[in-house]
């Protein structure tokens, strides 16, 4: 049982925002920003990390045609997209979702997380994470 | 003059992740988080609203994989990934440019903002921002 898979089916009402073949756009029940958003795919998947890269690019294409919109078509002046891929990254419901706040110059709002400096060696984490294949 | 073109240029160093022909990726220097990563595309894009849709998949489809590298290969459990497009979002750099937190269970972070409640009419911002066409 996925709470975003019944928003998909309709067994669980939702605002909806957009939907295409592969994607479902609806409005969080956060109440934390004006018209915060949730892209999701139509098909179960946990995270960025499982999703195929097909869907994934269908999921973002929808991302940033609903970013778009907003700006172009809805008064907004920004969007901030936020995702959370994993319990340790405190991902809440277990269907990939991105999140769209759409921004104007005066809301207030500080989308930014707030962290303490820490200091490191960059030289040895970037050995450490390099990608060479 | 902008700084990530200088850094893809090879003007400006950086402590890089990965390369291939349209992005960049390497580790920013904000001291926020260990490893907090950047991913860009080459040619210069102000932000996720201006980016053409075929290089932005190029960009979103590097931040899976290096995503996916963090969790498989280099001891993390999780990513965020933020992006802030415009001024009103907070975006300081006006290169495009997706950020990637790898995290860990244990990692004390919390890379979610702090916000007030604020209660809002849903239905009738749904209409205001629905996407029909």
């Amino acid at each position: 049982m996925c709470i975003f898979c019944d928003i998909v089916e309709g067994k669980c009402p939702s605002y909806k925002i957009y939907e295409d073949e592969d994607t479902y756009v609806f409005l969080s029940i956060a109440k934390d920003a004006v018209g915060h958003t949730l892209v999701i795919p139509k098909k179960h998947f946990e995270s960025t990390l499982d999703i195929d890269n097909e869907t994934f690019m269908k999921v973002m294409s929808t991302v940033k045609k609903v970013a778009n919109h907003y700006v172009d078509n809805c008064g907004y002046t920004g969007v901030n997209i936020l995702n959370a891929s994993g319990v340790s990254a405190g991902q809440s419901v277990y269907h990939l979702h991105y999140h769209i706040i759409p921004r104007k110059e005066d809301d207030g709002m500080d989308w930014w997380p707030q962290l303490e400096e820490t200091p490191y060696d960059f030289e040895k984490v970037c050995e450490k994470l390099k990608l060479t294949k």
